[in-house]
């Protein structure tokens, strides 16, 4: 270890760091300058990974879960030599289009393994990298070789642990036994409103002993230290390790360090000639000689080691062919055709158990989905077969994760699991609890990740137990977010099909919408409704038999979804003088998205349309006009289902009477 | 302490639970099983109450995290005698109308002192009832009297401490040395998925000691042990207290007790019986005679003490008229008027930074509101007066509160405090973080808590911290929940109205949707728009001078909100060949919730309508056609405002497009 060489490394991550932010006249220098010691001895010593290969699968991983000092990252991945991160994109930072962005933005660089910036949520998703490295290690390699065995590092903040969705995902790996995460936490005590004594001053090493971690402690600013603690950390295979390292924050600005004002704001000119005075920074965005022939020189050695495992990896393959087609399988991005459950019209289930059912399939022929339930597995239903098996610390190969009472830890692991590459994620709650999620599925869909977020019990007809567990506006409030696809079907055969595109999606999350009560499975009009369903929406029944000519236009369209779907049919058949047509609509972004002339030919225009769904309208009001939707617009009660509907008027009686209305 | 009682009191809450979960066939029985000795012994022996008189001020709170137990909890409120629970309404258990729902609804009974479900938002809550009671006595209590002097007790399972909420607000309590804070931890170690063994094996007692707790343990069954357990809690002042009562899930059901069976499904007609027969319950909904005597023959003493405290309280205020007086305002239930700030047309102010001073305003005239930041009080603008302090242990009046990073928390302690009665809270942060506090959101409005949340740097405006920090879907989704008021001012001056109607409210809670960016203060055209605005919307521009006949009526109107009503201004006043009328709508669903007639004035029927809004544009589709709207529907980028703007075409020319272009 070359400690000159170490310190002209943290000196020009200082430096880049001063100098990005100034120039930018944006950004937080309290990270990258306090804990730059770490970033050289951990981008130099301790990270077994290739600049020239960042996609190499057995890499370690490093997130930065305090995402807000990404100049920090950013330094010395340019550092390093990987190729998306050139010096100009620094001295880009926060431009648009900059892979330096604001926040480490997952997908502008590589090197950047996940978004960060929303507090906790990093250390979260490690957990699920660490998880999906047990995952792929128990399911790949053999006694011989080892083709996956790679560690997790994480830096983080006060500011991470402070955040709930840390404290469910530490909890979580300190049972599970993620022996191969590593956290370091920068511990400098002072957050955006001054000192930690204000607001945090729990033990947080205890507590972290109190979840199954092992704890070490040391300074951020004593290489040989840290390498030490590091192995100490890698040695302790049972446990996660948490090594907090203490430091000042903003080290290097003479006036500034040590002071919140470092923390989230340019050091000023004054403060950047004196710093950069006080650290002997000679000029702009400087980079240390001593620091790039340092780096420099470690390229072989990186790639002699990515190349070696390479070796590893092409003997293991040769020596295990039915292995090395199913990695394959595991690392294409695309989901095996299932032999998906076929149901019967007339039959009365769920779709939350026809969702089961699909899951069954769908997880039989694609032996990289994992996922579970937030302690919700037999409500959710989504229990995996049996010989999919549990993932615990004596089956790393099972694929059922019991998450425990832990939402938004959940979603982020699942977010984590599916950044790692091999695998694709599920996890499931009640829809009301998505709120509980919410910023893990936004970090899903920012991402383009393609979890699936499988949400129960999504109406009123939950029914008992009332409007805590009621959603209401939840449909509305997930249909909204950017890049999340949100599926309701309306029977059994529906939710089949909605798995089917859940997995068929590779750029973002999906919402599933299922019901807590059995629907009816019913006839279709479209008789190519598994390719029409892939618009968004389709004719579930048509006004009149298809042959008649273009006169017997439908009087009215109703469009419904999921549940809504029975009620609609229902209402329909009842008002026999009317030539109703009922359009099921499993998405409505999806077919907001259509071309003209497809959405045309499902909802024709000119007809008078009316809505019909068990939730908040909004949104609905491109559709039909607010007299002409049936929706609930406040929150629910407790009863039974029906009763509640009846209550809330969400049934065939009040649909019929919107159909009987004489509006203009 | 009359033992015998007690367990004739435990019995008779097995013997009401079985039979209204059975008769609802709903409900979890596994809870009011496994903890009626704990029950029996609280409301018998420990809270002080007064059930003739629940809305007591200085009485004893309990709040049943663990809200799916709710028969726990009705089953005690009438035996204790409280009038709102009576045996009909434990018999309608989760039925409409009944109070006995299905989960604890905060309004539908006294002695229900929250709405709990949601896990661990209701040890979050009592945090907050916790930190009430501090600042309540350290205002009102005087050397001599302490009219303010009640304990805070939770019942909480093994779901509450695994969500990070509660983790978030127990250390949120150890810090601030809650220690009249006294959680139960009912121990029975099996969840819905089955024991805690499978997900939950943290050192829950080192966790909190980590947090700074005092911890204790015991038996469920053992009561002079809880009563020696509590009067240790008690004796402990500077530390919160957890309890943990090792317990047995649904003790008394033979088959099924010690199995997740019992949690959440009513016993069945079989176990029911057996239960009955073991236990030794004679019949139907059975409440022990001795148990009936006991409860009877407490409520002398109750008055007694209930009374004692009025003459107390009685000699406090004629000792102490200005106190007297303010405590009167603080529980009058209505905020008194402010000095609200006056700012110049022509003015360049964020709205957040005009928010600041509002606030400032208005806490200087209502003492009682208290409230602050997840660690972002300068960036959110809403540090207090210097006058009002910092809450802290070492300030129990102060009334600014530092909640550290836990935005989650943060919200369900606002709700706590909101619910204890006599104060007033806010909370802010960042408003893309208001997903991380959304369920607490929905707690206040369903609980119509008037708490106020400032929501800051409310769009792409944000800048150079990037999609993870800029919202799009958050306007919308905030505004499509039931019951929670939103409001987006668009300049400095509505920025004080925003916040002198969000004082105004009474039954539900209010966002305030504030801008990072500096914002012109614009003239009114409709001088009475302070008045105006209070229907949601108000006239900013007339599309030509007022005195013009009804011929002149205005060729489009521009309906915009916050940051862009600035930029509907602009493209109005380059459009010189249009009549365009702008209005500032500052809450799009208290508008839709006026009469036509209001409507109408404001926004003409027939006027072709544009719509501008720094978001996606779901829910405007009632005001607007879809090529009309000019809204964000991606996520945002890392760039200075002004490019960020540019780029997702969110500027003045792009309006003016819009309203250049010839539309049919």
């Amino acid at each position: 270890m070359d400690i000159k060489a170490l310190e002209k490394a943290a000196l020009s991550v200082r430096a880049l760091s001063i100098d990005a932010i100034q120039k930018a006249n944006s950004g937080h220098p309290g990270l990258p300058l306090g804990a730059a010691e770490l970033g050289a001895i951990l981008y130099g010593e301790i990270l077994r990974h290739d600049p020239g290969c960042p996609a190499w699968p057995d890499r370690d991983r490093f997130i930065l879960s305090a995402g807000h000092g990404s100049m920090f990252l950013y330094a010395l991945l340019h550092m390093c030599g990987y190729k998306d991160m050139t010096l100009d994109d620094i001295k880009n930072f926060r431009q648009i289009g900059s892979p330096a962005a604001g926040h480490p933005e997952y997908g502008m660089a590589a090197g950047v393994e996940a978004t960060s910036g929303p507090l906790g949520q990093g250390i979260a998703m490690a957990v699920g990298f660490a998880a999906a490295e047990t995952m792929l290690a128990a399911r790949f390699n053999t006694a011989q070789r080892a083709i996956i065995d790679h560690y997790t590092y994480v830096l983080c903040g006060d500011g991470c642990l402070m955040e709930g969705v840390c404290a469910e995902a530490s909890s979580f790996a300190g049972h599970h036994a993620l022996g191969k995460l590593i956290v370091f936490y920068d511990s400098n005590r002072i957050t955006i409103d001054g000192s930690t004594d204000i607001a945090f001053t729990e033990d947080v090493a205890k507590r972290y002993e109190a979840y199954g971690w092992q704890v070490l402690r040391g300074s951020m600013y004593d290489f040989e230290e840290i390498a030490r603690l590091t192995a100490q950390a890698k040695a302790e295979t049972d446990k996660p390790s948490l090594i907090i390292l203490e430091s000042i924050i903003g080290k290097g600005a003479p006036n500034k360090q040590n002071t919140a004002d470092v923390h989230g704001a340019p050091l000023g000119a004054d403060e950047a000639a004196a710093a950069r005075a006080a650290l002997g920074i000679p000029g702009d965005f400087f980079i240390a000689p001593e620091a790039a022939d340092y780096f420099s020189a470690k390229q072989a050695a990186w790639k002699e080691e990515r190349e070696s495992w390479q070796s590893l990896f092409d003997s293991w393959s040769r020596e295990n062919p039915e292995k090395r087609k199913e990695w394959d399988e595991f690392h294409n991005g695309k989901a095996a055709p299932a032999a998906m459950p076929v149901f019967n019209q007339g039959e009365a289930i769920a779709t939350r158990a026809a969702g089961s059912k699909a899951l069954a399939a769908i997880a039989s022929a694609n032996a990289n989905l994992a996922g579970g339930s937030a302690d919700l597995k037999n409500p959710n239903a989504v229990g995996l077969p049996a010989d999919a098996g549990t993932w615990n610390r004596q089956n790393r190969a099972g694929r059922y994760i019991h998450f425990g009472i832990r939402e938004f830890a959940m979603a982020a692991i699942c977010n984590g699991i599916s950044l790692h590459g091999g695998l694709r994620s599920f996890c499931a709650t009640f829809m009301v609890f998505s709120d509980y999620l919410r910023p893990a599925i936004r970090l899903s869909a920012l991402m383009q990740q393609p979890v699936v977020y499988v949400l129960t019990h999504d109406s009123i007809f939950v029914g008992e137990d009332g409007p805590t567990h009621q959603p209401i506006e939840h449909l509305a409030s997930l249909r909204i977010m950017p890049n999340l696809c949100v599926l309701r079907p309306a029977d059994a055969e529906e939710t089949a099909e909605a798995w089917a595109m859940a997995m068929e999606r590779t750029d973002g999350p999906t919402a599933l919408a299922l019901s807590r009560q059995n629907l009816t499975v019913f006839p279709k009009a479209d008789p190519d409704w598994k390719n029409t369903i892939r618009t968004g929406a389709y004719i579930a029944k048509q006004a009149l038999p298809s042959d008649l000519g273009a006169d017997a236009m439908a009087d009215l369209v109703i469009i419904a979804t999921g549940s809504e779907v029975g009620l609609a049919l229902e209402a329909a058949a009842k008002a026999t003088d009317k030539k109703i047509q009922v359009v099921s609509m499993i998405s409505r972004e999806l077919f907001e998205s259509q071309p003209q002339a497809i959405r045309d030919v499902i909802v024709p225009p000119g007809a008078r349309v009316i809505v019909c769904e068990a939730g908040v309208r909004s949104g609905w009001e491109r559709w039909a006009k607010v007299e002409d939707i049936l929706s609930i617009e406040r929150f629910g009660e407790s009863g039974p289902a029906a009763k509640v509907a009846d209550h809330l008027g969400m049934n065939a009686a009040a649909l019929l009477e919107i159909i009987n209305s004489e509006k203009i």
